[in-house]
Parts: C-alpha cells; sequence; structure tokens
C-alpha cells in the first residue's frame, strides 16, 4: 500500500488546489478523477466567481507512475487506509446565526429559556429511562431464550448418551444456534446493514461530526436489538455491551426530535432541538447512558462521551449527560433487581458486573510488575485480531451464510472440547451453577468446560475473576483461550450486531488467571483472579485503545478506586505498546472506512503547514441577491457537490469582490422548494414569510436537488440570502498556521472555515477534509488521497 | 446595592465605548473615572491610530445622580458585587503564534515533540507524588500535635478536677488554640494574604484566565501548608481539604516550570512550558491531584478540573490529569498506611475517608424523599452564612486579633458545652476512641460530646455516618449543629488558611442525623447514618455548588455507585433552590473581588447583542515598524495600561489602515529591554538575534515600563514588530452576536479579539471585562461597572 503514498513536498508546491468544499454521494456512482474536478469553471453574468490560483495541473506531474493507476482503479480498492473518502457529509455542530435564527432568539424570554432548558432535562431522563429499558429487554429475553436452549440441549444429551449417540446432540445444537444466527445475519444484512458490529465507530464519526447515513434510525435500532439477541442466543463469540452504546446513541436522536420520520409521526414538541448541533448534545448523551446501563459505570459514561466528542465541554450539558446515566443505570438495576425478585438489593448496576474486589497491597504490586508480562501475549493477539478483522464480504447472501458457518463451526468446537474434556468439578452443595452437564463425570460433579459455553460470557467472566484458587485446570483454561480467542476473531466483523468487549473480557481473563496459576505454582501469594482482571483490562485496552474512559469503566465495574492505578498503568502499557504496531481497533474501522475523522490536535510536525496550502481553491461563491437558474446549475453540478458557499458582495463600484457570509446547500434548497424569490414576493403580497420552522421540518432529509422543479421562468428570477446566509461566518487569514486553523475548527464543530485575505476577499475554503487528510505516518507527515467513493 | 446598577437601553446607546484593552494595576493608586481615559489622544507622525466612534460623552450623560456618586467614592465600597474590577490582568490562553514561535516548532522534530510529551508525562507524576506528600505532611503533624495537645489537657483537666477548679483547664486550653491560631493568623497577614481560606476562588479564577496576583508563588504554598496546620490544631471549625487543591496547584506551577523565582535557581529544564498555555494545563492538573489526595476521589479530581477550566479539553491532557491524580491518592494511601504501620492495607485514600456504605433500597428511596425536608433547612443555613461571610477587616494586626478572639470563643463555647452536656456512652470494650475524656461520666463511660470537639472533624463526619442508631442523642447533636455552624460562619473569612469542606460536611451530617433520629423515632426502617450523608451532601451542595465533580467525588468517598443517584438528585436539588436565593459561596467570593470571571456561555437573553455594542473602541494600534517612543510613551501612559495592541499596516498609496497582526505589553517591554531597534541591528551586525528564550526567561515577571531605561537618541530608533506580532489574531466581524463572540472566546481561551469592519480594518478589540460586564440579574440581562479598584 505504500505505493499510493505520495510524499508532500511543501516547498515545490505551495499551490495545491484540493477539492473545493464537501462532496454528497454521487447519484450515479461514477467515478471522478481527483483532479479533472477542478477545471469545470461555470460562468454567468458575473454572478460566480471563480477565485484562487490555477495550480491544477501541479498535482498530475508530480504523481508516480503507481499512483495514477491506483487512482485509475479504484473500485478494487474500496476500503483502504490510505484514502480519504469524499461521500460522507459533516454535521453542522456551529449554530448556524442567520437572521431567522437571531430574530427568534431575540423574541424568546428569559423564560422561555428556561422552559427549553427544562426540556433538556426531561429528555436526558427519557434517554436514560429508554435505554435502560432497553437492556433490560435485552437482557431478560436473551436469558429466557437461553435458558430454553440450554433445557432442550440437556434433555437430547440425558436421552441420546444412553443411547451412546452424542453426533444428534451436536447436530441439534448446531442446528439451534445456526437458525438463530441466521435470522440475526438476515435481518442485519438485508435490513440494515449498518447495524453489524458494535456500532462503536459509527457513534465516535456521528460525535466527531461525521455524517454516516441512517445511523441514529429507528429500523436501525430495531434490528440492532433483534440482532443483538439472537447472536448472543446463537452462541457466538460476542458481548451485548457494545451494542447499548449504539442503541443508547439511537434512543437519544429519536427521543430528541420529538418526531420519528419512518413512522411518519410528528408530535409537534421538541422542535426548537431539530438540528444538529442540540441533536449531537442528546446523542452524546444516549451514548453515555449506553455505557452506563451495559457497565454500570455513569461516571465512564460521561467520560466516554467527552472522550468522543468533546470539542463541546460545557458545564450543564455535562451535567445532563450525567443524570441521563444515573436514570439508566438506576431503571436497569431497579428492573432487573425486581425480575430476579430481589427487589430491595439492587445489585445490577450493568448488564456485566465485575462483584466487588477487596484491595490488598501484595497482589496490588504483583499485578503491575507481572502486567508487562501478560502485556506481551495481549499483544500478539491484539496484533493477530486486527489481521483477520480485515475482512470484508459484501453480498448479503453470503454474508449470511458466513454467519451460518461461524455459528456451526462455534458449535462444533464447543461440542468437541466438552466431549474431550475431562475437567469435571464437583457440584457446590448450594447448587450455585444454573448451567451444570454432568456428560462423563461422576456422579456429583460436573464438567466444567461445559460449563463455560453453555454460561453466558459474562458469568464466566466473573468467575474468572473470583473463584478461588483451584478452581480452574490449566490446561481447560489455556484450550479455551486459544479457541474462543480464535473464534472471536472469525466472529468479529460479521453481519451479525455483536460487541467486542466481552470476547476481550473473556479471553484477556482466562490468560491472565493462566498467567496468575503459572505464577501461583512458583510463589503462593498470587491470587490468579487479579492477574485475571488485570489480564482482562489488558486484552480490553490493547483492542479498543480507550483509554481514560476504559480506566474508569473498569474501576467502577469493580467498585475498588484503588484498583484504578494499577489499571490505569496496564491500559496505558497496552497502549503505548499497541501503538507501535496499529492503532486501535475502532480507529482501524474507521481508517478502513476512510471516514475524514478529526483527531484532538492537528499532526505534532505540521507548523510548517498554513491555512493557505490545506484550503481547496478556488471557491464557488454566490451574489448576495443570486439568479435562481445559477444556483440550481451549481446544486445540480454532481462533479463539485459543494455543501457550503461564501456569499459575497462588491464594493467600490464593483472591482472588489468581499465576503459577506456563508450559504449551506440545504439552505438553498429548502428556498427553492418554498420558490422564494424576490419576483413572486413582489408580485403575491400575501406569500407567508418563510421562518426558520420550515427549515426545521426539512430537518434532517433534506430533499436532493434533482426532486425540485425549477421551471424556465423561474430560472430569471433573483433570490435575496441576506436574510438566511450566516452573516458572521468565523474566518483566518492565509498565514495561519494548520494547527491554529485545527484548533479553531475544533473548538467550535466547524464545517467550513473560510479563508480570507488582507482585503477580506475569499481565496478558499477548508473543510473536514481538507484538515482531515493530513497524518502522521511513519515517515513523517503524510498526506491522504481523496476519493468519490 | 441597586442604585448603581444601570439599567441598560440597548437600542438608545449603541456607541457605548468602554475600557479600551485591559489594565495593570495602577501604580500610585489613584482613582481615574472611566470615561476620563477615553478621550487622551496622542498624535506622532501618524505612528498611532486613533480608530472608532468617539462617543465618549453618551456614558456620562446617561448616568443618574447616584451612579455619578458611586463611582466618585470607590475606596468606600471597594468589594462590590455590582462592579468589574480592571486591576486583574488576563492570562493568555491561546499560543502566540510569531514568527518566533513558528521557527521553533517547525525545527523541532518528531522525536522532539515525543520528548516534550514524556517530559510532561514526568512532570505529572511529579506534581501527584509531591502533593500526595503534602497531604501526607498536613495529616502526620496535625495527627502528633493534636495528640500532644489533648495528652496535655487531658492531664490537665485530671489533675484539676480533683481540686474543682476546671476553669484552669479551660485557660490552658484556649491559650493554647489561640497561640496556634495567632502564629496561624500572623503567617497568612503579615506574610501572604493570598493564602486566607481555601484558595479554591482564586485557582478557579486562574484556571478560567484571570491572573491573581501571586497565587502560584512558593512562598504562598509554604504559609498555606503552614497556616492550615496551625489553624486546624487551634481548634477552630474548619477543614484541611479544600487548601490541598491550592497546594497542588502550586506545586504544579512550581514543577512545570523548572525553576523558581523566589528561590533564584533555575534549573534548566522544562523551558518550553514557560507560558501560560502550558502551566496552565499542569496547574489544572495540580488541582486535580489535590482534590484526588483530599477525597481519595481521582475521578473528581478530574471532574473538578474540567469544570473550573474546561475550555481546553483535550484527550492526552485529561489523561495525564487523571495520572496525576492517581498518582497524588496512591503516594498518600501508601505514606499513610506505612505511617499507620499497616502498609499492606492501603485503607487512606483521601485525607477523609466516609468507610463503606452498603446498598439498600429501602433507606435510598426515603432519603431521596426526606432530602427534600433536608434541604429547606439546609437553605437557610447557607442563607445565613452567605451573609455572614461578607466579613472585610482589613489591617493585618485587626486581622490577627481577630483570629485570636475566634480561638478564644471557640474554646470556651466547646468547653462549655462538654462542661454542661451529661451525654456518656459506654466505653467501647476495644477501646477504639482516641480521644476519651471521661469528666463527670460514671467510670466505664466517656463524655461524647468532648469526643466530638477533641476528634479531627474528619473522624467525626465519618462516625455520624456510621455509628449504631442509638449512638447520638438528638440533644447532644441538635446544640453541636448549631454551635458549630454559627462558629464555621464566623471562622469562614479569617485571615487564616482554612477549608469550608468539611465544616459544611460536619454539620449537615449533623443536621441529617438528627432528622433521621427524629423519622427513626416515627419509623423503624430509616438508618440515620444514610440521612447523614446525605443532609452532608446537601449542605455542602448548596454551599459550593460544584454539582457535577461533587457527585463524583461523594460517590468516590463513599465507594458506592448505587448512592451516585440519590446524591445526585439531592445535589441538584440543593443548587437549584439555593441559586433562586443566592450564589455559590466561591462565585460570591469571585463577584464580591469583582473578578472579571466567564462563565459557560453568555447569558441566555443577550442575542440582542452585537460586538459593535460590545467591544471597546477606539483602539490604539500600532504600525508594523514603530517609533520607539511613541511605543514607550503609549506603554507608560498609566491611565489606559493597555495590554494588548493590533498591528495595523498601511495599504493602498496610505489611505487604507488594515489589521496585520497583535502584539502584547509583555513582549514589546522585552523588545524595549533588549533594545531591538532597527538602526541598532543595522550598526552593530554582531547583535545576536532575540529569540524565544528571552521571551521565556522574562515569563512571568514581566518589569514594568518605569524600569527600563530607553535614552532620547534612542526615542528616535524604529522597532520591527513583524517577527514578534502574532500575524494572525482571530477576528471577528462587528455584526457578530455576543454569544458567537462569548463562545469563540470561551472556547479558545482568548484573551484580546480583534473586531474588524468588512475590509479588515479594527475597530475595537473585546477583551475579557468587555464580556464578564453582562450578567443575567433578577430583571433580565445587567451590566456591571467597571473600576479601577
Amino acid at each position: 500500500m505504500a505505493n499510493i503514498t505520495k510524499k508532500v513536498s511543501w516547498s515545490s508546491r505551495p499551490d495545491e488546489t484540493g477539492a473545493t468544499g464537501e462532496t454528497t454521494p454521487l447519484l450515479n456512482g461514477s467515478e471522478q478523477p481527483r483532479h479533472s474536478r477542478q477545471v469545470e469553471l461555470m460562468s454567468g453574468e458575473g454572478a460566480i466567481f471563480h477565485i484562487g490560483r490555477h495550480g491544477a495541473g501541479d498535482l498530475e506531474e508530480e504523481m508516480t507512475t503507481e499512483e495514477v493507476k491506483s487512482e485509475g482503479r479504484p473500485k478494487e480498492i474500496p476500503h483502504n487506509e490510505k484514502l480519504l473518502s469524499l461521500k460522507f457529509e459533516s454535521l453542522d455542530y456551529d449554530n448556524i446565526e442567520n437572521q431567522l435564527f437571531l430574530d427568534e432568539e431575540r423574541r424568546m424570554s428569559y423564560m422561555g429559556f428556561r422552559c427549553l432548558e427544562i426540556s433538556r432535562w426531561v429528555i436526558c431522563a427519557l434517554i436514560g429511562f429508554l435505554t435502560g429499558l432497553i437492556a433490560c429487554f435485552i437482557d431478560i429475553v436473551v436469558e429466557q431464550v437461553a435458558k430454553v436452549k440450554y433445557n432442550v440441549i440437556k434433555e437430547n444429551i440425558e436421552t441420546f448418551t444412553e443411547a451412546g449417540g452424542l453426533s444428534i446432540s451436536l447436530i441439534l445444537w448446531a442446528v439451534l444456534n445456526c437458525s438463530f444466527v441466521i435470522v440475526g445475519a438476515i435481518l442485519v444484512a438485508f435490513f440494515e446493514p449498518i447495524a453489524a458490529g458494535s456500532g462503536i465507530p459509527q457513534i465516535k464519526c456521528y460525535l466527531n461530526g461525521v455524517k454516516i447515513p441512517r445511523v441514529v434510525r429507528l429500523k436501525t435500532l430495531v434490528v440492532k436489538v433483534c440482532g443483538v439477541i439472537c447472536s448472543v442466543v446463537g452462541g457466538l463469540a460476542v458481548g451485548k455491551e457494545g451494542p447499548m452504546i449504539h442503541s443508547g446513541g439511537v434512543v437519544a436522536a429519536g427521543v430528541s426530535q420529538g418526531r420519528s420520520t419512518s413512522l411518519k409521526r410528528d408530535f409537534k414538541i421538541f422542535e426548537y432541538f431539530r438540528r444538529d448541533t442540540e441533536k449531537r448534545d442528546f446523542v452524546s448523551a444516549g451514548a453515555a447512558a449506553g455505557v452506563s446501563a451495559a457497565f454500570g459505570a455513569p461516571v465512564g459514561g460521561v467520560l466516554f462521551s467527552l472522550e468522543e466528542g468533546a470539542s463541546f465541554w460545557n458545564q450543564m450539558l455535562t451535567w445532563r449527560i450525567f443524570f441521563a446515566s444515573m436514570i439508566s443505570t438506576f431503571t436497569l438495576n431497579f428492573v432487573l433487581s425486581v425480575y430476579h425478585k430481589k427487589p430491595g438489593e439492587l445489585s445490577n448496576p450493568g448488564l456485566i458486573n465485575f462483584g466487588r474486589f477487596e484491595s490488598d497491597v501484595g497482589d496490588f504490586f504483583t499485578s503491575i510488575f507481572h502486567s508487562s508480562t501478560v502485556l506481551q501475549a495481549e499483544l500478539l493477539l491484539c496484533l493477530m485480531s486486527a489481521v483477520l478483522f480485515c475482512r470484508y464480504v459484501h453480498r448479503p447472501c453470503l454474508q449470511v451464510m458466513e454467519a451460518t458457518l461461524v455459528a456451526a463451526v462455534t458449535a462444533a468446537v464447543s461440542f468437541t472440547m466438552i466431549y474431550f474434556s475431562n475437567d469435571c468439578q464437583p457440584l457446590a452443595p448450594d447448587n450455585t451453577e444454573v448451567y451444570q452437564l454432568q456428560l462423563f463425570c461422576a456422579d456429583g460433579e460436573y464438567n466444567s468446560m461445559a460449563t463455560a459455553f453453555f454460561n453466558t460470557p459474562e458469568k464466566s467472566v466473573t468467575s474468572l475473576f473470583h473463584d478461588q484458587p483451584g478452581t480452574y485446570n490449566p490446561l481447560t483454561l489455556g484450550l479455551f483461550t486459544l479457541t474462543y480467542f480464535f473464534l472471536a476473531c472469525w466472529t468479529y466483523g460479521l453481519a451479525v450486531s455483536a460487541g467486542v468487549f466481552i470476547p476481550s473480557l473473556l479471553i484477556g481473563a482466562a490468560w491472565g488467571r493462566l498467567c496468575g496459576i503459572l505464577l501461583f505454582w512458583c510463589s503462593t501469594w498470587a491470587d490468579p483472579g487479579k492477574y485475571a482482571l488485570i489480564g482482562a483490562a489488558a486484552q480490553l485496552g490493547g483492542i479498543v485503545r480507550m483509554t481514560l474512559s476504559l480506566t474508569v469503566i473498569l474501576v467502577e465495574a469493580t467498585g475498588n478506586v484503588t484498583y484504578g492505578l494499577p489499571i490505569m498503568l496496564v491500559l496505558m502499557t497496552s497502549k503505548i505498546v499497541g501503538d507501535y504496531f496499529q492503532e486501535g481497533l475502532y480507529d482501524i474501522h474507521i481508517k478502513l472506512q476512510s471516514v475524514p475523522f478529526l483527531h484532538w490536535e492537528a499532526p505534532a510536525t505540521s507548523h510548517w503547514l498554513t491555512a493557505r496550502e490545506v484550503m481547496s481553491s478556488p471557491v464557488t461563491c454566490l451574489n448576495k441577491i443570486e439568479k435562481v437558474g445559477t444556483i440550481v446549475d451549481i446544486l445540480s453540478n454532481t462533479s463539485t457537490n459543494h455543501n457550503g458557499f461564501p456569499v459575497v458582495v462588491q464594493v467600490m463600484e464593483g472591482d472588489v469582490v468581499i465576503l459577506c457570509g456563508l450559504i449551506l446547500r440545504s439552505q438553498l434548497i429548502v428556498l427553492l422548494k418554498h420558490k422564494v424569490f424576490v419576483e413572486l414576493a413582489r408580485s403575491r403580497l400575501t406569500q407567508r414569510k418563510l421562518l426558520l420552522k420550515d427549515f426545521r421540518d426539512a430537518y434532517p432529509r433534506f430533499p436532493p436537488i434533482q426532486s425540485i422543479h425549477v421551471s424556465q421562468d423561474e430560472r430569471e428570477c433573483m433570490m435575496d440570502l441576506t436574510e438566511f446566509m450566516n452573516p458572521t461566518p468565523y474566518t483566518v487569514p492565509q498565514e495561519t498556521s494548520l494547527p491554529r486553523v485545527f484548533k479553531l475548527f475544533r473548538a467550535l464543530g466547524l464545517r467550513h472555515l473560510v479563508v480570507v485575505d488582507d482585503e477580506n476577499r475569499v481565496v478558499g475554503l477548508v473543510s473536514r477534509k481538507d484538515l482531515a487528510r493530513y497524518h502522521l505516518g511513519k515517515h513523517g507527515l503524510e498526506e491522504l488521497h481523496l476519493a468519490q467513493t
């Protein structure tokens, strides 16, 4: 892949002109070579200004043969980490403060703002409540169905063991599992492919400001919930925790908008919140509520949201997010306690509970010092995972077949391991184990391997943490780890809804406990349960690299703050060592999708770059009073598909054209739809004035330009953009360094940043892709290619 | 005070011209009426431009008689919440990206940045370690001295009780306490007045971007630590937790700079971090480490830092802050465990530990429902506190005398209460109570009131939380609450180093337990310990209003996440009800000092205002190549004392003057000191080029302009600012709304924001004071007066 990395020679190519503005997905799906987009100049009565230096040729000359070749066949490399896709739109996390918006805000009284604030709290409470309920629903359904499955298989085994025909039991088991998985896979593959996986990378992108199509729709939620239930019951090596984060996000997006576009119901409430900024805030609350319900970690949830979308920290918002998290974990706790018929205990704060650890400085230090040993191994795992995860099967039928195959193999492998295992453990006197199979063990004993496979992974993790030394046979543990590891790798990337948290925890815990047992033979003062905890943390940290929030989540899940420091050190080590080889799983995901994701800061060595080099130019500008035909032509131009247009005005008898605003494609489309033309306003005096409500009603699914009919007469009309454009867009001079542009962009959640010269003339436009292009590679600063796919 | 609130009539006064730029404290201390500063126009060969509309008269015309009067006697109202002081400088949390800085960054390799990152981590570890050690030192010294004091008094009582002369014991007690308090008060009043109180408002201001003189000096730290020890041992109603936050901040500021100006030692390390942005980051880590050491709450510490200075959220930074917190609590835990001779236990994560609470849904719900009852009472307390706190004694001798008086009264009251109390409790069989006095109790019993007064407040809080129902006599508890409440009120605001956390917790816990006991009589299912917890949370929340971070701190201190929701609900209720009457204690403090503190967001109803109304104008601008005499004159002008100067350049044959940069007073002073004049550079070719190092060496104590000698010849020289000015200052157009300006200012941590017109000409400057002036009062948006004091 290195052959398509273009080395950047800054001094020789100061005039690089990139893509102009942002683009929507091409409707015809055809490929446009990158440099061809720069030569399309439009003309029309001075209406459009193309400002900028025409250096389009420079780029082509510097390309090597390989580069040209690789650009010529982009369909063969649809997912490539050296490309940046132009198909993703950005979200607008900066309020569009146009005249309409300001008028509305000014009309609003102080009480009005108070009411808005109260509704925000109500929405957050609702989000927390519903997310908690969804978590309960998943948990209870999984438990009930798993119980039925266990009973059927147990009966079958008991019947057939005597007849010596265990293969029939195996087939029954495999068929049961496969049928669950098939249902889940069909749902995902055919109805909503975005619901595959945990959804965490998608939520990360959303909070970062990238619009992933259909990611917060109701249909996605339904498919996700059913899919998770199917894949967990189907016995795949997956968890139900990760998807909760996505589910919380969808709930939040739905509740906060007060309507469902899918169900075509508009409750006419919360209309004020129908814009990207507000919706983003609620989605981050939803994600936090999801984390909170999954791990019983409300603070961890808040930190997760902050870690992923933190350009917008704000005291009140954070407090609301925390509130949603609290409500969510409390709802789950209460409902599950009632379900388990112990309503007073409140002992289920999350879907997974690690149980309480008591602190002991001896183990504590050994944990730290031996964690490095554990880590070496974890890293190998992590690396292999990363390699194995990179699989892409794209046809839905094949996806379903693959999932079925994985389910069948999982069942077969599990069964084989149980069959050949002779690790018999005595039955506990109080019969606490729910899923026990005697198989070939003596009376009063049960097969511990069978328990490990029949148990939910959550219970296995807890028992690895807490069971007395001696409970597990090292060989069983080793075999289990290895098998489960390969199964988890294979399972990941299937078209099923499933999380990677629990498999990682389980593999790490098993591996860690194994290390603990081996050390236990040398010295008697090591508690293998604590090694399991450290191993689980290292494994999970090596895979997701979430660092801060993960530390807090794990500390909250263990309920002992003393473990904070060792867990943090382990996570740090695993991140540092892991980063040396490969990025985290979610980042790999995002990169493979070529999403223009903005990290926290500009690359360290990017002070060489200035806005002049980074920006896209020439820029398509509009006049303050513009001809309708011109606007339609610009919007219809599928080769550019710009989303933001600087509005300019002529001063000093027309020889200088200065910036006076910025308008978005979506706004122009609403204006065209309502035919807000100067001539019509004059002739039809009764025509109602366009309100902010009209924009809100169209949000977020603005119609494409093709669906709007403009007659030949109307094309000659003029449109006055004054009221609708944002009259005070943020601007930077050309000499501004990239880190400074980046900071402004990230801190304010911008979508477009206008670059102006000394006299306030538009010379370029910086969009998300222009910044995301630069990243720190092995050989210093690298520039990614832009691709239309 | 309402008479000096000027109602703002926006429509009639669009031209209000405020103070230009920012001002340093007036050296002569004389009072300059606000409007007189605007008419001083300087001339000199076209060197200075006064751009803007001359509307200075408008203000005066609208002032009522009272307003003029109140402006005429500012010395009589030195502390007034309707004024905004101009004496506070701002900190520069936006990097000054001038030519020197960019050159340095560009020269630095990727490895260089890695090394910087590693040193940041090392510094954070050091900060955590030292903060933890300071906490240990305070704790151990207090314990040892208190033990000596107790033994002396106990012996004395035992000797004299038989002789019937308890009054001698009283005198001994009072004298002992007073002498400790006198030492503490003398240290604070005569050596470092800024070390008074908890220091939390000061750290809040620092993180917000206001420079409070001497707040992070070594001397302050020494005085603070000694002062805290003295006041706690002196038996005042104070805690040692609050000051830890300030101490942590000072440690951080010291360690991160790699030198001590007070000790005149420069270790020549960490020179890169000698600027406001980096220092602020470390101070926030120090504050977090302080919280962490005080309460054993590392996550709470991180959230405290975020809550107070969160315009700068960044993943790596937050993780470093968390690391410092972890190290801090671990150091404290480890050292204290070794000190208590139980090195393996690690049971002291913080200076105060609440002990473990077990969750139980019954109490849980009652807590919630009854917390509102508790709150009503808390609020009264809170209100009274606020009134009582507003005391200001300014002469050091009087301050020491007052502190002594309080100490004597505290001792007398305590003694009286012990004397008249007949609440005898049986001695515990295992003799766990350290401080027991038999007094008039039967053998085998001890006086519980005496224990309450001799114990450290931390232990009293814990025993209120955890002791069995029936341990406390309601009458004792009621008396204790009332007495302690009045003592705490009186003590607060004394010139001693002391925190308000513990007294609040103690009062709240006593009051809550009292409610619990009363309810216990009606129903038997209420655990008074839990009421104590809820009461403590409500009381503390009502006083400090820290909300989010406080919830996490309390949850971490109780070690049970199930208490999160009730604690949060209680804190929310107490904040909502409290805000209705009065702001939080720290905010009252900040307001009384007239600090220009920027809150999270612009007031909700401020969309009416635009940059045009908010900005200061006219602005004193400098030419890119400026005459030295002019610069000296501008800097010497004590009536304006601007701190930031836009740099302009003439284009188009001199008829348009456009913005090309921004330069700070401190930079100009360094330039003058090193005589960086164009003529000298030409004549002395060997003169070394000014480096960034020269600015760093002068940081943060730049000499005043008066100390720099410029000869008459040199006055005629020219200075070239091109290399030193920030060539890309952030700008906004005049029509930008206040919320938008505010967001930009807050998100980027700006100090100056240049307002330009359509053609990039400077029309105004927005500084911190211009934004902090507007606040939401009872009657809508109010505007504060600016005052030189």
